[in-house]
């Protein structure tokens, strides 16, 4: 909340270029359908309400996960994105993704969310842009993923490809 | 090098409960075709020779990656993991793996290998095993990977389960 308070009471664009963190998107993406007074704003910065973020997560019926592990697993990934609705002063934390790596080959997407309010707009198709580009950005050269059934095709729309040259996303789970 | 030479110029045990990263592996696993004195040790020791490395990368005709990438992606592994023929004083680098992980939930297994010489023998599912067992010490519930076509029955042998509920691993490349 500390970082918000800081980036509300200077002026925005110089709070935003001082953490580097924060960048607006070109506003045709939310289409005619949203206000003018709103924007959508993107950041890579880590300082997130865990209460909020658990609040977006319920809101597509994920199951709930200790909020501890969530800051570990904040901490420890390689790129965290989140979307947010800036209206007037006040702000709304609309999406969210993560991604590990190893910050030289390869980087894995995680928790790509957006809340159902903001669905179906291109808002998703906007936060995994904006993920890749950051990927992009640090030469990581494969990026990948595991899709749920559902949402494989939202993924493909982004130029991900299933089981390229038959390679399997294969899981384990203890026992 | 310096690690080993500690290593042999020190009473193994000692040296390996010191470091910690050291551990022997079973006897059966080499099969009675293995000469006594060999032994087959794991590590999770970082100090790694990268031209050793690459060397047994190149025996399964991988494509050579910068070593300047390959020891950032060393380092940025949540766990590599070693396999080593020791005999005698003598000590071989005969398989590799590693992890990313955002150290809460999942790790993903990546640049599994072992030396064409040591193929066949159980020792890549040694290895493997000896991966799980630090992912699942680490509370790591998600253990995921990506199986090239040839190598998805090796990993079904350890309980990894493809596509599991139609969850599809996809790829995206920078264009
Ligand atoms: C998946 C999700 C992130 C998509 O976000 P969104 O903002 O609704 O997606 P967009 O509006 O940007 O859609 C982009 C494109 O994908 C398509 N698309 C969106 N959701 C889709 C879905 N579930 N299945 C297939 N296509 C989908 C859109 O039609 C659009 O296609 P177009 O570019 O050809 O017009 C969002 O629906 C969500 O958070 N779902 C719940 C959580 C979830 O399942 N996450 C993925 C876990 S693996
Ligand atoms: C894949 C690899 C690590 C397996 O190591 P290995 O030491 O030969 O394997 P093991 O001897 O421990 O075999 C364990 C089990 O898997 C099976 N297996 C081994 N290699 C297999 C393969 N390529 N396809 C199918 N099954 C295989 C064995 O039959 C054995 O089955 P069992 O437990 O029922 O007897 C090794 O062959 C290798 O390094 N290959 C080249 C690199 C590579 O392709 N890596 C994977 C990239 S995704």
């Amino acid at each position: 909340m500390g970082f918000w308070k800081t980036w509300f009471s200077t002026s925005e664009s110089t709070a935003a270029s001082r953490t580097g963190a924060f960048e607006e998107m070109s506003a045709d993406v939310m289409g005619n359908s949203s206000p003018s007074s709103d924007r959508i704003v993107f950041s890579t910065e880590r300082e997130i309400d865990l209460y909020e973020l658990e609040e977006l997560c319920d809101a597509v019926g994920w199951s709930r996960r200790p909020l501890r592990k969530v800051k570990k697993a904040i901490e420890h990934s390689f790129l965290v994105a989140t979307m947010w609705q800036v209206r007037g002063n006040q702000r709304r934390l609309i999406g969210f993704a993560r991604a590990t790596s190893d910050h030289a080959f390869n980087a894995t997407i995680w928790d790509v969310v957006v809340h159902p309010d903001f669905q179906g707009k291109g808002l998703g198709k906007a936060l995994m842009k904006y993920v890749l580009k950051k990927l992009r950005s640090e030469e990581i050269s494969n990026v990948t993923l595991f899709a749920d059934p559902h949402v494989v095709d939202f993924y493909r729309t982004m130029g991900f490809m299933a089981d390229p040259e038959g390679i399997k996303g294969m899981f384990w789970y203890p026992h």
